[in-house]
């Protein structure tokens, strides 16, 4: 993934002292709790929510691939930027890339790049059936839409 | 708490390096992961798991209070011991204290001391109503006859 | 804690997806995440950071002794404020009152209460020497300040 | 990734509370986290640690890219089976895949497959540096021969 790529929706991120380890700097995995986070963020400036319940039934967004390559590493107190473009819209799914930038540095150096699939899921909690249900057209247009943009 | 005191549950685990933050030791809020795990495996050990579900009903037991005293840091891959005494049952809570001892150190070092307080409940996942409810009768002898051993 | 006391700091978070646990709320070890994420925030309010390295030499604010009052459960998506209140301040430590607010609830209301004491540290990353070190004069000086205030 | 194929390497754990999410399964990036251990686990079966340090010199394995496939969730107190299966060996680093199977099943069904890149380095605590280093011999002659069996 090109650093340089347009993105559909960026977040920024403090880098908390619980998400460091003992080689000092943010642990792996917690590289793909920033993307969900951004995510999320980029549901809700579309006006969504990544996971809605009524009653017994929910709404959500299971992973079904996800991907990383760490290029540098993040530490303490630094500021990361989390860039998402949005890359394929299916029926129940969509990919996205993501790219995890040094928000402080001036040449906003890239950290970590990876990918994300997604698919959408009606949950019934009450008797754990997960299956898999078409994007609500509002959201579709919606998701349609910020690919034409830039941020 | 005297880590000399005689306790009802003792449960071992590894330190893993997903626990440690950049001062090199375990992240503190992470004991309270490691006291959790041990109650749940006391649970177990009586027969009884912490959360069941049927249908949107769940049977829980949310944390009301919890305290802990650091006194020495866990390190990557030591052996920790989370020991477990019941100190008081009531008609839908129970407290207990816990220790956490330094496994591999033939002194058993007490690394951390403290208190969980923890109440039964019935949640309707439906309706998000959370309701206190006696401790089953079978679960309560168990418990009465644990305070009476010692591990 | 009365929730209604006067705080010297106070700061806002979303709760993330990766905070939840099953039974569908914040996981209770997370919310000493959220106050030491408001800590951190607090220190870098005053010009300081919790955590400064020079070659091996660290300097740290381990914590001595936590604890949490647990009211209601915090939800995904919601805003909590986590408002601090200095309570004491010693040569080498100090302790502060916390309480975790619903930012989003008009009545602000409260989700939990608790303590925290922590103590001034020097560690030699070299040799795992931790030793306690007076708090430097100028942060003594911002906390004794901030102690005036009201947030 | 085949889940039939032969593994070099294979750690259970049971899921705990703490690593579930709202939806009432193990959060996607904590299978990392399981993968991790079982990977520290495989290096002191060969007698070796993933994290050395002496004096302000660590000897570590930072991840270079890692993927994951999700097929079905993992729930709280299931036992997983994680298997790893070296793929590649290089001068200074190394690749593996690995499958997540749920252990109490009679077909110990695949919750997911992916891969991990990791390198060797030593890290200079006191300077930052970071260099990568060869693999020491050692320890290749024993991933060597791990790579010969089957577990």
């Amino acid at each position: 993934m090109e650093a340089a790529a347009p993105f559909h929706f960026r977040h920024r991120r403090l880098v908390e002292f619980a998400d460091t380890d003992l080689a000092g700097i943010v642990h792996f995995a917690n590289f793909f709790r920033y993307v969900e986070a951004a995510e999320h963020a980029f549901f809700r400036s579309l006006g969504f929510s990544i996971h809605t319940s009524e009653g017994s039934r929910h709404d959500g967004w299971p992973r079904i691939e996800v991907s990383c390559k760490y290029l540098r590493p993040a530490r303490f107190q630094e500021t990361v930027e989390v860039c998402l473009r949005l890359t394929e819209l299916r029926t129940t799914s969509l990919s996205y890339a993501f790219a995890i930038l040094a928000a402080d540095s001036p040449e906003k150096t890239v950290l970590a790049t990876g990918t994300f699939g997604i698919i959408h899921v009606e949950i019934d909690s009450a008797t754990r059936e997960i299956r898999k249900t078409p994007i609500p057209p509002a959201l579709r247009a919606k998701l349609e839409a910020a690919m034409k943009t830039s941020a």
